[in-house]
This record gives C-alpha cells, sequence and structure tokens, in this order.
C-alpha cells in the first residue's frame, strides 16, 4: 500500500515511526509518504494562501499550489484523492474498512478557514473525523491512516479480532483483567479464574450486552440479539435478583 | 495550562513542536509533558502488559505501573485524568469547549486489548474519538488536544470566529474562494465579486443552509431557522425556479 499525504508540516507525520505502525513500515508493508504542498507553488514567496473573496476573517488555500500537488502526484499514485475536511462524511469502521482495500490513497490536509471551493474538482471523497475543530487536516489524517493501516494483513502482530467482531456487532467490549488476581484488595472476578470456559463466554457476553445498553444506547440499539443473547440476559438478571 | 499524557510512545507528541499549536507552545502559553508508563513499572523487564485472565488473544495494560504514574503525576497535576478508550463518550466541540477551561489535564493513552479493569478507579473520565479502532490511544489523544489547545486565548494568530459561529449553528460552513477570480476557465461567483456586502452575506447564509441540509441532515434537523433564514430560502429558490 502507498499512501501520499499533501500537508503544510510534512514532519508531523514521522510518528508513524514509531509504535505498531512503524514497525510494519519497517517491514515494508506500506509506504507513506508526506509532500509538502508549499513546494508546488509558483509565488516566488512559496505562498499557499490568501483572502478570501467576499470578505471575512482568516485565509484561504488557493487553488495553483493544491491543485498542481494534486496532479503531479496522480502521475505516481493512482489511489482515491481524499481531503480531509469539515463537510465530508463522518469517518467510521466501515470507511477504514473500505479504504483498507485500497492499494494507493493521496490525502490532502487543509488549513486556515478552508481551501478554495475550486480545488473540489481535483477531489474524490470528502471525509471529517468528527464534529469537532481542528487546526489542521494532518490532525484527522493521523488517526484515520493508523486504523486503516491497522487493517492491512500483516501490519499487527497479534490477532485483535475480538476487538474487530465486538464492534462489527455493535457492542463494546468485555472488562479485562491480568495479573495480580488481587491488587490493593481489589480482586479479579472470580469466574475468570474458575477456568470455566462457558461461564466465562457467558459473563463476558453479558458484560458486553449490558455496558453497550448503559453506555451507548445508539449503539445498543443497532445490535440484533441473538437467541444466546437473550438467554444470557435472563439468566443473570435472574442471578442479580438472588443476590 | 499543563497537560500530561501518559503513553507507551512519548515521542509521538513531539508533533506539537510543528504547526499552529507549536508557535503556541513556543510562546509559553501552554505545557505539553508526555510520560513515558514504562518508566513506572516494578517489573525488571520494565513489563506493562500481561494474558488476560479468562483466555483471549493479545494483551492487557497492568494495573501496577499505569496506577503508579498516574498517582506520581497527580501530585503535580490536579486535572481530571482522561482515558481514551473505545467505551468513552464521544468527543465533539461541547466536549473540547469544556475542557478548555481547565487549567490542568491528565491523558492516559491504552494499547493492547486494553486496560485492566481496575485502572478505572483512577480515571475521572472516559472519551472515545469516534466509532472506529486505532492501535492506541495517541491516536486519539493528538486530534482531541489540537482541539482544544486552538480554543486556549492567543494560541491561533487569526480570529477564527467564523468556523466557531457556523458550528455552534450545527451548520456546514459557506464555500471559500480567493485569487486569481478565474482560474482554468473556473470564475469565483459574481456575487462574492460584486462589493454588495448584504448580497454576499445572503449568498453565504443561504449555501450554508443548503451544504448542510444535502450533506448533514441530522445536523441540519438540529439547527434553528430564523425569520432571516426563511427569508434567504425563500428569495434564492424563487431565483432559481425563474433560471
Amino acid at each position: 500500500m502507498r499512501i501520499d499525504i499533501l500537508t503544510l508540516f510534512p514532519g508531523m507525520f514521522d510518528l508513524f515511526n514509531e509504535s505498531i505502525i512503524g514497525r510494519g513500515k519497517e517491514k515494508g508493508l506500506f509506504e507513506i509518504n508526506a509532500v509538502n504542498i508549499r513546494d508546488y507553488s509558483k509565488d516566488r514567496h512559496r505562498k499557499v494562501d490568501d483572502y478570501p473573496y467576499g470578505g471575512g476573517s482568516g485565509l484561504v488555500m488557493t487553488v495553483q499550489p493544491v491543485s498542481d500537488a494534486i496532479r503531479a502526484l496522480k502521475e505516481v499514485n493512482r489511489g482515491p484523492v481524499i481531503f480531509l475536511g469539515p463537510k465530508g462524511k463522518t469517518f467510521n469502521q466501515e470507511i477504514a474498512r473500505q479504504l483498507s482495500g485500497e492499494d494507493q490513497i493521496i490525502f490532502l490536509c487543509g488549513h486556515y478557514e478552508g481551501i478554495d471551493e475550486r480545488i473540489y474538482d481535483e477531489i474524490d471523497l470528502e471525509i471529517s473525523l468528527g464534529d469537532f475543530i481542528l487546526t489542521g487536516g494532518e490532525m484527522a489524517a493521523i488517526p484515520i491512516i493508523d486504523s486503516i493501516l491497522r487493517l492491512k494483513e500483516g501490519v499487527l502482530g497479534t490477532d485483535d479480532s475480538s476487538v474487530e467482531e465486538s464492534f462489527s456487532e455493535n457492542l463494546l467490549e468485555y472488562p479485562q483483567y491480568t495479573r495480580p488476581d488481587e491488587y490493593e484488595g481489589k480482586r479479579v472476578p472470580d469466574v475468570l479464574l474458575s477456568g470455566h470456559h462457558e461461564n466465562i463466554r457467558q459473563w463476558r457476553r453479558y458484560m458486553m450486552l449490558t455496558t453497550t445498553m448503559v453506555r451507548r444506547p445508539d449503539l445498543y440499539n443497532k445490535h440484533t440479539l441473538s437467541k444466546d443473547d437473550r438467554k444470557i440476559l435472563k439468566k443473570f438478571s435472574k442471578e442479580e435478583k438472588n443476590d
């Protein structure tokens, strides 16, 4: 996979040399290439912004450098051009999964009050990270690239499938515990130490269902209760009554 | 403002030395301090993870190093302890605004399959960046810190209030244009070159309303149409009919 990023701050993407993603990069599983938009400016001061027509505070990114930079990258990267902007589709795991199927992607990071509307002619898709304001598109590109690359085969050392599964079922994960079994008087739930696999499975499923119900009722409403789910909810609510 | 981040990858936060946020840091408007959780491990190999009780793939962050690291930081930082995790409240501009009012914050970045549930006793708030999976909490902390700091007085050079205003009204922004007025045959809309302030205002407002209607009907439903909005919608739809 090849990812090219058009940005005014190419140094920011050095962080992908660290972490789990960094190891995948070392293994040659993908290539991340940050390109400075300023390098394409035909202005003698390498300017990339100017005042908006019609008035208003702040600056707008000009057409020439951005559009020339995209066209130059298109010579070597045939992937979709994705602009990270506030008017885009809200990013989610489904989009991450779709984009992880691409061999090449070009990301465009905007700044200032926005980009000249005519640049949109070069853009295939606009994605927003969420309903909050950032200083620049880089801040959205970083987690988005992370969530795409972790889905690429071989990037994650361990098999993270339990996270994936609970997610695709619209459920939050069950609570996790590791050694020691007692820490400052706080003990790991007995069931997890019992070695009884079916009881552990049911307890975990019950925790997934109830945690989602309480914390994310919007997600819970999207989850379809299976016959097994209903059996587990019944069983545990009975046990709680008896306590 | 003082922000401390508990992480396994402190180097990632170097990116705040760049960009607009970096300038605010230079001016001494805030302090960002990344602390390696591993430094608090009492294990002779500085281990911070272990296998989950009850079985399952992947590793879980252990209580001792994380809990000791949080307690050590609490000696110097009296802010809320925020864990970046998938079960948290979904981040939005309202949370950004609330947190920008704090003088101190501690962020905890998780990894692997999650953190030992007993660590939650040290946590005040869990925040999720959105409905997608990341390799670690750092990837959420970065945009969240960016969106908080840009709200601090003096951090942004220019007054970015138009972005803020459209946001608080649940509207997307109007299209922006800058020089030249014609680029490869594509012209800036005449109204923006007219110098007629009231016409420009009305056109921009119309674009905000219709862009939001088409792209983010969920946001549009939250927006309350003013008398002026209704007048503008009526006027422009009439003009379109006459075209």
